[in-house]
């Protein structure tokens, strides 16, 4: 058969997180495999109680392992590399990215016991890395982290750019400017761009998208009509932001103070790697506690209202020796991602409490977007005039309306969400397979699989309560009297005001009093039976069903 | 001690739901008392899991029962009225409301298997009811369910007018309009307004709020653009949408079909009170079924993504006999409810996936708020001329910028959040005592207190995962080998691949083989010691603490 190029999203379709898209050329279930993005997404307490982290199944990948040749990170964002260290070893093959992001992804590694030496770091185009049939260009473009790229993939059927997160930004503050000129000549090379896999996620917003360097004059003045310490949040990757803030700071005679591990962490990156130039000097904590409230301005973590990053614990009080104020200043240079409204809300009302005044960027004047708005992704579409366009990095109504904006203008496109195989040799994009998809789950220190059932046990004892009954059967088959129930999560008096656990005990005393023999003598009876009691008692008395744990003791003759 | 008025929220302050506030006047201590609405609010899974229903604690009114005269529902949101079954018993006092709220609180104590007879229908001004010394009117004001009422209160220290939830709307399509001139004369009556008790929901909303009657060209023009089945959601008890929507579909040559039992009952309410007029016949799901697609249009509960409405419902497939499909339209006429973000957005992804096209109302074309923004706010305030404005209904951070809003005006105000009692006898809000507060949660069939424990188990139990542990002790206080252990939520492999459970209960044989007989004949200290065990080998070898349930069984010697 004929060879083909495929592309394949494990992850990042139909979702916005856990990136991680395969694209393959060769015979058809032959084909030589790369991997872009490799990350993680954000569980919650209503689907994923207790859990870490959350990342793409790698099960076919690692089938599939002696075709892989290389995985390509295109920016430093926890949803494209975030699941390096924990998945890369499965894969055991080598990471390309360029420096400030290859640096990050080294310290992934490290932060799992890895050896770092996996990630190759790579200069942009022109620099190629050829792996099998793949000649891969880092292109840089802009975005909210620094140094993000998209990719060339040039193959024997035709150049894919993968525009991996993307915005139009002349002037980004920090890192690489949107180079439509450049652009203009990746799309005339050659055959011209055979496929544009595209970023989806802000294809809901009309107006064009605003540049970075478009808060800086806001924050500025912001910063100077505050009165007493000002505090400002971020997400930690945003380092342009921070060096907008930063500046702002500088400008109004403040010094900075940044709080907070993943910002310390992006910031040192980027002075190590050269990305982070000319940001003010910082000073720590106790310093910043010692200066007049008006002199400082804290840049923290936590814009996401993290319970255990530095916004959250100041809005509780004390933080690090440092504590707001009646008349301190605080701002959300951030958008609230969905799902973590209340979370943000609480921390806003804490500092309520405190007398600190909020900021928030609701109408847009101190934050703008990372991605692209409608009208950048039609812009880019008309750029580089791709043959067809395959929509990534979005929910499924992302990806739709993505896919009508192609076709209605025109170029062939396809929803596929993860597990989709799309074949893309021909002059459209066409569904040919499915492939078993899922996620794993970073449940403390290990991996456990979505449809495991750890979970959703997890979540029917959160709504419904657990039961717990100990039965003991001694050595002639009889049941001891006095089963023991031990509730937790439930309500320990009834309506009636009868204390729960003992009112279950005596239901379950006449049941195992007058149970048959052969039930006795069967686990899986006594244990179905014991639970069917206690879950119809505790309805009746309380309107709950517990879930039920049935420990069943034999005694055994000595 | 001189007579004084007293102003006390038990619920709705300080959080935007349950509003329970009450007004106090004579001796300090002694005050005659009345209570305004009696509501609920929603649980969520990060901090309420399984919990149905939440109500301000009652417990000081109950102990003050003998001094209330009687509770006042201003109009028939859940957040107002919910509550009234649920604990209108504990306080046996009438219940006053006008017609269609008095109706809706009669069903909620029949819902309940209590008498509606304690509900007493009274008309709006002039007609007035007088308890102990309060002289009470209901006024009509405008919102987003029809018949809403600010009340007059008046009492020997002069008038109150509590807003309860309104907007400025001259056309609300249902219900009375707001009448400027009216309030005027209310605010020149006798000696004015002392306090003004107002709403603070939108104070952050900065244009003033549009009229529900602006709705109905777009929505018209809407739904005749739509090509086949149209469904639209909104909030049940939002009549004046409902008629709306339906005007829509009438007009367009569609049928009406309304789906969700909350919308049904709230229609049918609104009919035998003579509130709905002129409503177009509705058809059933079955008839409509039938329907060519481009004749129906079905209107259901849901807006805010609950699993088990008729959005969700539909979203997963099929709901009582009908489906959508590839070309349908769903418009979300609506607000989202910050924390329900995520549940709405994964039905319209379910619904991306039917093909269905998804409208919201994030850009305000299809939806207007119910509630008084800033500048609507500053006009009441206007209006009124209060002596003194007491922020009610919002969060902290809604009081505040409320309590600004009026002191930069001069009006002197007052933060005042659930059980802080305010005196208002002077010429200024002062805060004067603390009242324990509270939440109480409907949990099943049984009322539980938030302080209870319950709920904080179920959530330890969500995130960290229950450990079970068995162990049995015979007659001479030797402990029987082989302690039992089951897990629930938790992973059941270690990171080596043993069993969890079982490599747990080889840590506990080892302990209980050389336990101290002091121990082995303590409960406490076993239970202690078991615990200890099972958390430390949990967390060495998956990287969690659990919940652990010890059972000690002590066997007895026959």
């Amino acid at each position: 058969m004929a060879d083909r190029l495929i592309y394949l999203p494990l992850g990042g379709a139909g979702e916005i997180g856990m990136n991680a898209y395969v694209y393959g050329y060769g015979a058809p279930g032959k084909e030589r495999l790369i991997l872009v993005d490799l990350g993680v997404t954000f569980g919650d307490m209503d689907s994923t109680p207790g859990i870490d982290l959350i990342m793409p199944e790698m099960a076919w990948l690692e089938q599939n392992r002696d075709r892989l040749e290389g995985i390509f990170i295109t920016h430093g964002h926890e949803d494209h590399l975030g699941a390096l260290g924990h998945l890369s070893a499965r894969l055991d093959v080598p990471i390309y990215a360029r420096k400030f992001t290859g640096t990050l992804c080294r310290l992934k590694l490290e932060d799992q016991g890895l050896s770092p030496d996996m990630v190759r770091i790579v200069g942009p185009r022109p620099e190629a890395t050829q792996l099998g049939p793949f000649k891969v260009q880092f292109v840089p473009i802009s975005h909210s982290i620094p140094e993000s790229s998209a990719l060339t993939i040039d193959t024997p059927a035709g150049r894919i750019v993968h525009t991996g997160d993307f915005k139009l930004d002349g002037t980004p503050v920090v890192g690489d400017a949107f180079d439509p000129m450049m652009w203009r000549d990746i799309a005339q090379e050659g055959d011209g761009i055979k496929v544009l896999t595209c970023d989806s996620t802000n294809v809901f917003s009309p107006h064009p998208g605003r540049s970075e360097a478009t808060l800086a004059q806001p924050i500025l003045e912001w910063v100077m009509a505050q009165k007493n310490m000002v505090v400002a949040t971020t997400f930690a990757s945003n380092i342009a932001r921070l060096k907008t803030l930063a500046d702002a700071a500088r400008a109004s005679g403040r010094k900075v103070c940044l709080l907070g591990r993943a910002m310390r962490r992006m910031v040192s990156v980027g002075f190590d790697t050269g990305i982070l130039t000319d940001f003010p000097e910082t000073i720590g904590p106790e310093e910043a506690a010692g200066l007049p409230r008006d002199q400082v301005m804290l840049i923290v973590t936590g814009s996401q209202g993290e319970r255990r990053a530095a916004s959250a614990q100041l809005s509780r009080g004390r933080y690090l020796g440092l504590s707001l104020k009646e008349g301190d200043s605080f701002l959300f240079s951030s958008r609230t991602i969905p799902g973590n409204e209340r979370s943000v809300i609480r921390i806003m009302n804490a500092l309520s409490e405190l007398g600190v005044n909020v900021f928030d960027a609701d109408d847009g004047v101190f934050h703008v977007s990372g991605h692209a708005n409608r009208p950048d992704i039609e812009a880019i579409h008309d750029l580089l005039k791709p043959g067809m366009v395959v929509p990534m990095h979005g929910e499924h109504m992302h990806l739709r309306a993505h896919m009508k904006l192609a076709q209605d203008r025109g170029t062939p496109s396809v929803i596929a969400t993860d597990g989709m195989m799309v074949d893309l040799t021909g002059n459209a994009p066409k569904v040919v397979d499915h492939v078993e998809t899922g996620r794993i789950y970073l449940d403390g220190s290990v991996l456990i699989g979505a449809m495991d059932g750890i979970v959703r046990d997890r979540i029917r004892m959160a709504l419904n309560g657990q039961a717990m009954v100990s039965v003991i059967v001694d050595e002639d088959d009889n049941v001891l009297p006095d089963a023991w129930v031990e509730l937790s999560g439930l309500a320990d008096r009834t309506r009636g005001g009868d204390d729960l656990a003992q009112h279950i005990e005596g239901e379950l005393a006449e049941f195992l009093d007058g149970a048959d023999a052969r039930v006795v003598r069967d686990d899986a009876k006594m244990d179905e039976a014991i639970r069917k009691i206690t879950r119809q008692v505790a309805m009746e008395e309380i309107g709950k069903k517990p879930e039920v744990t049935v420990i069943i003791s034999r005694l055994m003759a000595d």
